[in-house]
């Protein structure tokens, strides 16, 4: 992650966007890693200690994308000292830690951020776009389900697998892009049921969730992530359905969205100029990366700073952040109780 | 599906199985309807009232395809008459009715198979002879979900929407088949819990439902059936993941199995003359369509009624038609309590 | 093709035609092969001489389904019987006995049919209505290949294989479809220049071949045939561009239509009831298969001898046989040649 | 492709590669226009006159990304000066002129690269190596296709119409790839057929053409370009059968690669770090995008000046752009004379 984000923002070096962004200084806890990843990117500095950088009065943004469970206390300290904030997701291990790190932010009056970094594939704010307009109605069904497949083999010494580091497994780490997409795109989650699986012995976080999720407007839905989907790599594909037409993404083809506003499914390369986020890009036809989503929601965090819109709706907040840990709560709840979870948001 | 079944039979006039079908009696209410179905398919007779057949003794085969209210008693009664019997799905209205429906048949001794023709896709039970076989390991995950869309603009005057005609809407006609192939395929389920949900203005029955299932084997997974699904039209569409491999299959692409038994799916066109059923057919990749999955299903009864083997596995018993209707009975109490509900089966 | 055509006679049996089929005779040269089939398909007679066939008076419609080099003897013997005919594709071995067939069935004033299914397919036929229409504009290209693969491995003993019985390999077998597909499709096609290949040692019919070809309303396209494509069972594709839309179909995915009438394709499913050749069949989305391509053919020439309508344009008749083989006649030419060979058509 | 060319110079700076690029000088007519461009990418300098750039001897590599018209003058200049080479393709506008840039370049001694990136698509090496290693057997087919549709609405006045600048249209901009694609892939082409067509009213480049294609090898193929494919934005698709398998490759799935090397295409995502090119960047299944592939030209280039590799095999040099180039030009010739013409190479 933090190789994604550090080359945006060299990127963003070169591209239109009203502040450029100088990279200042880069922290890690081991040194000579540290040093080896600088060499690449080129930060002016490079420190150990976090604590350095919420204290240098040079750096106006502060970019977390350390494991989960150092979310909270660089981030908090930043933000008490006046940063913009980007945080990876999810944002904290829990609910309450997400809460705080929302108010926080808030009080601190900075942009504030949370990786959700699948909004701004071009297809999905595409998606947005077109339910916004009501171009398919009104909306009753959501399926969103994230398959990966590289659990069943996994070093078990990786953090994602240590409760302490990681929180949930699959849950949070990719259950939670489906719920940010679900509210995205759909609206916010009124209540879960569940189911939270661990089958590879001796794992201590879940491989594979399922959950029925009701929206605030009615529609209903399915949420399902795992770690243990034999072929699929990375298989982030969701299904909207509405009173006026359908549609479905596959993060594996990540510059098509499949549209059905008339009979049968089109399938719609996103690779137009008027496209969301395409302006900074190619010709008609010519596909973005993954990686180049992190270059559209830098692009979108410093046009924020810069003033020219706010983060939300179309970047996710720490407010976003927080609403949907509540739902991550909310699931692990209703795997334990066997009850539809009714989620509710502080405010 | 009386078409269906009609045509099946005739085709299977010709095609090598040990009993050959004459077709003695067809009946319906509505004589002049009758007429026009039997001048097409040259039943020996045509017959506004069942209980002439059921009292008729050169019927051996009783194969009911009549709306859902009126599946069980023309059945019960022919059971008692000691003829083998065709039911489509649903079996009952109730799992109660579905229960009596099978002790009634199992206690007069005749064969007996509940229509859930996709059984007889050959790809479908070629992915049951995949998994019974190990290749895919241990199954964690089973998703099915059945959409179409024509429930947006229906007439609402089909028995279809009628409660006291169809039982059930979506769940029922659509669900059912899902919850029969996942028991096919995975094994049997233990608890549901759902949504059910009705957004057509005026209408009494189900338009979706979504569930997660555990089954008894541990594997867990959802249900979603929908006739609100815009640019869907049959689009029954599994896929299990298993700790070696996975397979997905689409009712849309009849002929086709995404299976993954290595890196990435293969697209196996299910049409080689050792393929399930294919031995009826035509060369290698020579399609075959929905109709032909009737052939498959009552040649598959004829050679069952003739002691060549069981109904089951392979075929859905009533049994499996009851089993299917305490899944769904357990769906309607899951979306109304908003708890898990177990699933108890009697014997 | 016995079987294909002898099943689509026993189905028209119970749809809507204007005339019902009465299976009368079948013949075939082994008596004991002879008897078996016809233990399948229940003609009222089998004999072993086709000319007892021609004699027979009570033979309104004669069906030549036999390997290439029995074509022409035998149907022209029936159309001097003044029989209605269907006679497989290829017609003739040659354009000249292809010239001859087609001006003998003409003199003899009967329905003539030669079997190009694929136009039959509901989803071709929506194709050239759609082209008919102008829906797509002028056209500009026609790209048509047809790939399997079983050439690598098969008995080197098979009809197919022997230029006394076949004429020609892949050429005349798979490219004569799409010569048919083109013409039916785009138009007239005017030169060709070719490769023919034989890569198997031994073979003496070729396994492969590619074509540029030229149409009369200056559209311009390839041709491609192989047995010889792994991965490939039946895979005949074709794309249509026009000035305003674009079209693929795929016979691996006999009910679907690739169409771009917008932005990007739209997969159509053709198997609404008012798509081609539908009426005969299910609810949307309910799959036809090969073999019911034959009982849209034959149906259609039940109708043509009715006199609701002629053979062509949706039928092919002999003439279009006699058209498709000066085609193959001169890819043949110019692959010997390597000259682009003008394709001149008798009348 | 100054900016795609641009910015993969600056991702290059922070990637592991040798020699990391400075970015000395940039080039243009148009002052205003230029500066426009350079205040983007940061060149140290902006010149509008190459031969400014020829002179200063800190610019060790010349990368031309100009107009075809403007290909040879400055390359051939700058090989005299002793720089390394890039020039975009088409490499001259006639075999004769590529020829001259190639004996230019391989006299001086420098490196040279011509811009097939599309050879730098992982899944396009990957299907090289796959090749190389026989996993396909011995080739017998290629096609390749090149559709766009832009042509259909284009602005007449762009440069790419004008002959004087572009030299020829679909032919050269798309087909050429093709030809390269056909050559790293299958081996030399020794004959071709074609056709080559203008439809555009007005236009004065080809709007499309076709050709079969013989390579040394005695494979056969064909290939295709169009700028007047509705429903096609960048639709380069190629597909190679061996005698033991086959592969298809489609531009606008930059990161697939559908491989049949058992029954039926396997679809590999060509994302995992051990696969080409990707271990610059994610892990696997994260995707990337199609101006990444001028990154792992690029990037190739500097290993090959570092003394790491050759630039061939993998890259294309400008003996390939000269090969190419008699491909493209015996392609015109058989358009005329209506002969398959031999290509012939000069050494």
């Amino acid at each position: 992650m933090g190789t994604a984000h550090s080359r945006a923002l060299l990127a963003l070096q070169h591209l239109d966007v009203p502040l450029r962004p100088e990279l200042v200084s880069i922290s890690g806890r081991n040194r000579e890693e540290l040093e080896r990843a600088n060499e690449r990117f080129g930060f002016a500095e490079a420190v150990t200690d976090w604590r350095e950088q919420v204290a240098d009065e040079r750096i106006e943004l502060f970019d977390n994308t350390g494991p989960n469970a150092v979310h909270a206390e660089p981030t908090l300290a930043a933000a008490r000292a006046g940063k913009h904030l980007v945080c990876e997701k999810p944002l904290g291990l829990t609910a309450d830690e997400s809460y705080e790190l929302w108010q926080e932010a808030a009080s601190a009056g900075v942009r504030h951020l949370c990786g959700f970094n699948y909004r701004f594939v071009p297809a999905v704010r595409f998606a947005r776009e077109l339910l916004e307009a009501g171009e398919l109605g009104e909306v009753v069904h959501f399926r969103g389900r994230y398959l990966q497949s590289w659990g069943w083999d996994a070093d078990p010494e990786r953090w994602r697998f240590d409760p302490a580091q990681a929180g949930t497994g699959a849950l949070g780490d990719l259950g939670s892009h489906l719920i940010d997409l679900g509210r995205y795109l759909v609206g916010e989650i009124s209540s879960v049921s569940a189911l939270v699986r661990t089958f590879v012995p001796g794992r201590e976080v879940d491989d594979q969730f399922v959950a029925t999720v009701e929206f605030e407007n009615g529609a209903a839905g399915t949420l399902e992530a795992s770690r243990l989907a034999r072929g699929r790599l990375n298989s982030n594909v969701f299904e909207v359905n509405g009173s006026k037409g359908s549609l479905v993404f596959d993060l594996e083809r990540v510059n098509e969205l499949q549209l059905a506003d008339g009979p049968g499914f089109r399938r719609v390369l996103v690779t137009q100029p008027d496209h969301p986020y395409l302006r900074y890009w190619w010709p008609p036809g010519h596909t973005i990366g993954w990686g180049d989503t992190f270059v559209h929601e830098l692009g979108h965090l410093l046009e924020a700073i810069a003033g020219e819109h706010d983060v939300a709706p179309h970047g996710a907040t720490f407010e976003d952040g927080y609403r949907c840990a509540e739902v991550v709560d909310a699931i692990l709840r209703a795997a334990t109780s066997g009850r539809r979870e009714e989620v509710s948001y502080r405010t």
